[in-house]
């Protein structure tokens, strides 16, 4: 059957809503769509997976054609390598996409687990079972991969999904979305489940962000621009994937090897994610035994060093610059590194929860009182002990694949994967039961 | 210890903050005690909340003549008998409030259990721990009682909490949260995890739910209007405890007797409730069997009715006024039902997904294929079968108390309670552990 015909087999007044194409439209559709989703099969939904995969596989030259439009167009040249990079596909990025497709196959359906059940008064049964959100939007940049992971997480966990990636990738993305939406109808699912938007401009976002009661859940994975953006105007609950300020705390009785071994794979082993390190901080009493060594191994792989006074006296013949307030802030997602010396434990503590983003951060000590209070009172995500930050990804910590790492408290917290794209609701069964 | 030396008792940086009276340096000092809280025992909390119980019994006059110059304020004469109602304390509801805080106390402490464990790559133990939200701001209406009542629960769960009263209750909150501070340092807890704002304007509300990064959740107890100006202003995260526009569907082939007593229990047993139902929808094949019969005895039980045409078709005797749209989204808190008749189980799922407010709906029918469609289908929070609406409430789920209900799909769904008062961190535990 041939796209055309699959847009047409929709049928309906969902299609002609969807056809009117206007972002409410598409997301009333969404939302049709994402009730039969809901009470579809792990069997069916795994079906439509399957097919999927073997479609993507099947039209990597379309795709791939596609994506060499969105690269020659002039509005591309423009930009940066490392854009560039992440919006180009290739043959073996596209087998890449097909397996993480198998992959979400191949984890546990979480729609329908019972999460308690007890009898209650006049004998009713009451049963808390975990459903999908309903319908989920995801705003994101010009990754065409990224179209297909959080369709197949949306599929999987019974969410409708809105995208809304970026308009440099809008032929990559028309492609790949209409495949999901063939997938979808050979398996019986309805094709209005999964919806792309143009990435046109601001006021499509502003459109799809304000949808209240229609979409349930916007899903933002981009920088610290996007993000403000959504702060200002989304009325529909948020989940930000925020950024990574990620810390190694090196305790007083340490032991030392094993930190080093730790700040540099945290830093070092892929300093542009956002489970790097970006501060190490030194306990006084340690400064002396373990910095001049450390700061000598850190700039020795290539990592460049700013640091405050107590490290700077520590560091010839290694350079170090002057690190300021801002630097504590930053997330360099790069080869380079604040560190600071402090007085305690308790200054080690303060200092995360003041300049961290609550993602993951580690301490090194030899103490487990010291270690269970800096697990405590770090008020992040992920907190580490005697191990590297870089632990931090929903496939690592066993929850199959993510769609983001969120740094917010409510909801999900770290890694959001299948079983943070549901809710859950109260089932109660009774014959007959009134309450006296 | 009189409260004057309470309040210079203590201490530091946090008093000066405090003292200075602003929302923010409330919130910051909140912030730091609520890091103190997170890792205090439970018998440290049960001793605060017993000390609270004791002291609210002791202080019962003092309670009760701030309450009373409240209710004699020139101010108060004015408000509906209702609020008034709600405002007013007396011996046997101080000795009310004494009992809920023990009733805390008897609750599990949900702080600290472990949800998952694991080990993951290179030897690292993954723990999934409960942890407490941080700061919690209660935003309410002139209600003495959920001063106390929320202190309880925020304190039981390991949070700070701001209190945001009425100014109407000023006097009132003023000296039951001054005795919560009294329970909090006399069990060495700090005094500053509990702070009441003055209840003076709008402006001091806007300030409290806009403390990004130091308020953690924003809940509001009150109604639409509250839930509008929250909407328009908050940036800190909010759980709406929002109103509930409640459903009973009698299927084709239901019980009748039991569809009338569930309709019956659900309208009347106490119809200012938000788990009160608020239409009455009735399969097409079950009318003329089911409407004359119910809607006499209705009638009989003091409910005024509304209803489509089809249910005034059957209606006389009856007097059944005419419903309008505004009427099936209307929850209206007194004696009033609206009644449709509807063609079919798809579209009382439809009718319930359109007007709801996603609280608590029930299905009375014979056909388990029906009840399973109708709880997979309708989006509510609790969703009935066979049984009244009347049974969501957090004591009767188990979940020991509630602090509001919400109708919200992230986080918390239906009776907040303990443990939706808090998140949950990872914490990572290796001897050296670096990702290769």
């Amino acid at each position: 059957m041939s796209r055309t015909t699959e847009s047409a087999a929709r049928g309906g007044a969902i299609t002609d809503a969807a056809a009117s194409n206007s972002v409410s439209a598409i997301c009333a559709a969404a939302k049709v769509a994402s009730r039969v989703l809901a009470s579809a099969s792990s069997e069916q939904k795994d079906r439509a997976l399957a097919i999927l995969a073997e479609l993507i596989e099947q039209r990597a030259e379309q795709i791939l054609g596609a994506n060499q439009a969105d690269l020659s167009d002039p509005r591309a040249i423009g930009l940066e390598p490392a854009l560039l990079d992440r919006l180009e596909l290739n043959a073996a990025r596209v087998a890449a996409i097909a397996a993480g497709v198998r992959a979400v196959i191949a984890l546990a359906d979480p729609v329908g687990e019972v999460l308690e059940a007890r009898t209650i008064e006049a004998g009713v049964e009451l049963e808390m079972r975990r459903v999908p959100i309903g319908v989920v939007a995801v705003v994101y940049e010009a990754r065409p991969n990224v179209t297909i992971d959080c369709a197949a997480l949306c599929l999987k966990s019974g969410n409708a999904i809105v995208l809304r990636g970026s308009s440099y990738a809008a032929r990559s993305n028309r492609v790949l979305s209409e495949i999901v939406v063939e997938a979808l109808h050979a398996a019986g699912l309805p094709a209005d489940a999964v919806a792309l938007l143009d990435g046109a401009d601001r006021a499509e976002m502003a459109e799809l962000v304000t949808q209240d009661g229609v979409v349930d859940l916007v899903i933002p994975r981009g920088g610290e621009g996007l993000k403000n953006a959504l702060k200002e105007v989304a009325t529909v609950p948020v989940i930000y994937a925020a950024s990574g300020n990620c810390h190694v705390y090196v305790d007083l009785g340490a032991d030392l090897g094993k930190a080093l071994a730790i700040i540099l794979n945290a830093k070092t082993q892929r300093p542009g994610v956002c489970n790097a390190a970006e501060t190490l901080l030194v306990h006084r009493g340690a400064a002396a035994d373990f910095l001049p060594e450390a700061l000598a191994a850190l700039s020795e792989a290539g990592v460049e060093l700013v640091g405050d006074e107590a490290t700077r006296a520590l560091a010839a013949p290694v350079a170090v610059g002057r690190a300021d307030e801002e630097d504590y802030r930053t997330e360099y997602h790069a080869l380079k590194l604040c560190v600071a010396v402090v007085a305690s434990l308790d200054a080690a503590i303060a200092h995360v929860n003041r300049y961290g983003s609550g993602h993951s951060d580690a301490i090194v000590t030899g103490s487990p009182t010291s270690a269970q209070r800096f697990a405590a009172e770090v008020d992040s995500a992920c907190v580490y002990i005697n191990a590297s930050t870089r632990f931090t990804d929903g496939f690592v910590f066993g929850l199959g694949a993510e769609i983001g790492n969120s740094t917010q408290k409510l909801h999900a917290r770290g890694p959001i994967g299948l079983r943070e794209l549901c809710t859950y609701k109260y089932v109660l069964s009774g014959d007959g039961a009134v309450r006296g």
